[in-house]
């Protein structure tokens, strides 16, 4: 239906993606302060807040209603303990197996992939990421859709797609060369650089790092000042400096879910998931 | 008419903008060097060369006289003084009401600001930027569409538009981020941030920063040094260059006029305004 | 033929090049490696690795075959002795004068560089630069094409288009802008910067800087790094991230080449190879 990228996400996610759940949060803890910040921290600490089914309709539903809170400000993502997130929660695959097998798995899980991301493509208000530790896969693709970034200087930046047979999302396939030129985006996403804090900041994804002990006062002054300024300037500023590549990173989006939908079904793929899971046994 | 933002600057100006007074220059120094090398520079120190109404005019002028000399090759833009320019003299908003009131000058005030950017986008010869020191606003934005910028030590930039309650202009909203990456541009335009000499070259605005002793010295060798090439070549290199971009950037230029002109008649721009002009008295 | 910018290299060279030569290379020393590293050293260090007719065309050869190899995993490109590669050798235009005078001339270099160049803009695997010394011209403006570049902090980067009275190839014109932001770029394009290798990796052109004597076995173990990765994700990845400009970048070279062959009968052009010819005696 969304063959030429110019679908909004909310209509992508209607049609192709499971509902968000309602009522109390299970994956994330969702804190609205007087000021219109949200923060909304991964909440599976045990976990190295991996990304489960559950917590991408969940972060799919904070982006959904914080955009339609008229009195939000800017929204906070970032992770409780040491970790910001370690991405893709493999269990997606192993244990949630559809009656149709991984081919259905596969179109389910491009489904919604497509829909996450074009939640950060569309996002209309201010997108902090506070990365408090290690982020690993979509945790750090995203950021390429965020406003503002800021690291600990904990915090890590790993993106081994072709390693486990796999391939860019987020758009990073096209946000990533922008941000930081040709040659160093293909070291993280061909090669799988892993960058420090200090590296990610020096090629322009990181804003600025901070010490841990000082990360999160620091992040929230930012916030807040950020959430002081005029609203409606904010917004409208954004969605114009957005408004020349909106519909070029849907249809990015879209061939990347495709992309994806194929290797994960390819053995190459397979393999290197089954040699991962091996390992962790 | 631009609809489409294919037009040339020349038409644009030509139809929507005031046309640009002759004879002597009232807000400009303008210098011709034998070797080609045109000089001009914003005299109004006394003001921090902040952008009055004619000083757009004449800007436009003397673009279009370089532009249409056939012995010159290069175009330097600095200022008068310790500032390079503090940006849109608010007394164009205060001291100018049309009889239509805010509306009409809104309106005006974007033809003319389209016509301003137009001339950056179509400038045929190299254009350098001597930005001897702060500069606030339209004069940074600028500098995105010029080809060569300079900075004293003692330059700063700034661009306070959400906390005026208004929105970008000349091309930055889509210029900066390709220049420094999102995540950087976001933190100017919409943050605020105001950065150093030194910040500014390391995010790529700025080619280089000299001492203020040393300045003048150093910008007029580089100058020299662009205008003994072969003049041919260099238009011709500078025309491929921007071809690829120049249709888009009068697109973007249209709309963020447009954008500008809701902005400027909103309450949150006019409080911000008032509020500013409150205080300097 | 190829208006619109979206013709396949393979096509360009077939019907606008002349064909590669088959047998032993003249001017390359091709090395297949067991782990599929293909090597590929340009060997004519007596003329600083100048590039001849022969040179473009071997190289275009050893990209095809390469490409075409089921067993190839990746490219590197050097150079044989001190030199990367000085550029065009200056003796295509003096030795290989056609029948039809400096404009056949004029147009038979324009469809060789085209179809040089659409070599790089299509391979399709990961193509490494092993910048192990000096550079100028072309050999320059095609890393902007490559995936990885390394540099020997022996190497410098010098394109002096408009000096010679000549401008941008190989997409510099947009792919460099990209890689470092307009200012950068225009230093390097415009007014001919000579960059060191360290200066190349601080602007995003230059992944890493290696000392001499450790070059080769630093670049010699990336590359094996590389071809160790899964191969379909690795071809389908950097053909995911190739995929939004490859139609553009052809356009853009096409343009190019229009420029470049109308300056090399310019006045300008003849005048500074004959200038910089008769120094050389």
């Amino acid at each position: 239906a969304d063959v030429d990228g110019t679908g909004a996400a909310a209509a992508a996610t209607a049609t192709d993606a499971p509902a968000a759940p309602e009522g109390e949060y299970t994956t994330l803890i969702v804190e609205r302060k007087e000021n219109g910040v949200v923060v909304a921290t991964m909440n599976r600490p045990a976990k190295k807040n991996a990304i489960s089914m559950d917590m991408y309709l969940e972060l799919q539903r904070v982006m959904a209603e914080t955009a339609a809170d008229p009195k939000a400000r800017a929204l906070v993502l970032t992770g409780k303990g040491d970790w910001y997130s370690s991405g893709n929660d493999l269990s997606n695959f192993t244990e949630n197996m559809p009656a149709g097998g991984p081919g259905e798995m596969a179109k389910n899980a491009a489904a919604l992939l497509k829909g996450f991301v074009a939640s950060f493509i569309d996002f209309p208000l201010p997108l902090i990421a506070a990365v408090n530790g290690p982020a690993v896969g979509i945790p750090v693709t995203t950021l390429g859709l965020c406003d503002f970034v800021y690291a600990s200087h904990t915090a890590t930046f790993e993106t081994p797609f072709t390693r486990l047979g796999q391939s860019p999302e987020a758009c990073s396939s096209v946000v990533f060369p922008r941000i930081m030129g040709r040659a160093r985006a293909n070291e993280v996403l061909l090669a799988g650089k892993k960058l420090t804090a200090a590296e990610a900041c020096e090629w322009g994804l990181v804003n600025e790092v901070f010490s841990s002990t000082d990360f999160k006062a620091q992040v929230a002054a930012r916030a807040d000042a950020v959430a002081a300024l005029p609203p409606q300037s904010m917004r409208l500023s954004k969605e114009l400096i957005n408004s020349t590549q909106q519909a070029e990173l849907h249809a990015v989006n879209a061939a990347e879910c495709v992309l994806l939908q194929e290797r994960w079904v390819s053995d190459e793929c397979m393999g290197a998931i089954m040699a991962f899971m091996s390992r962790k046994k």
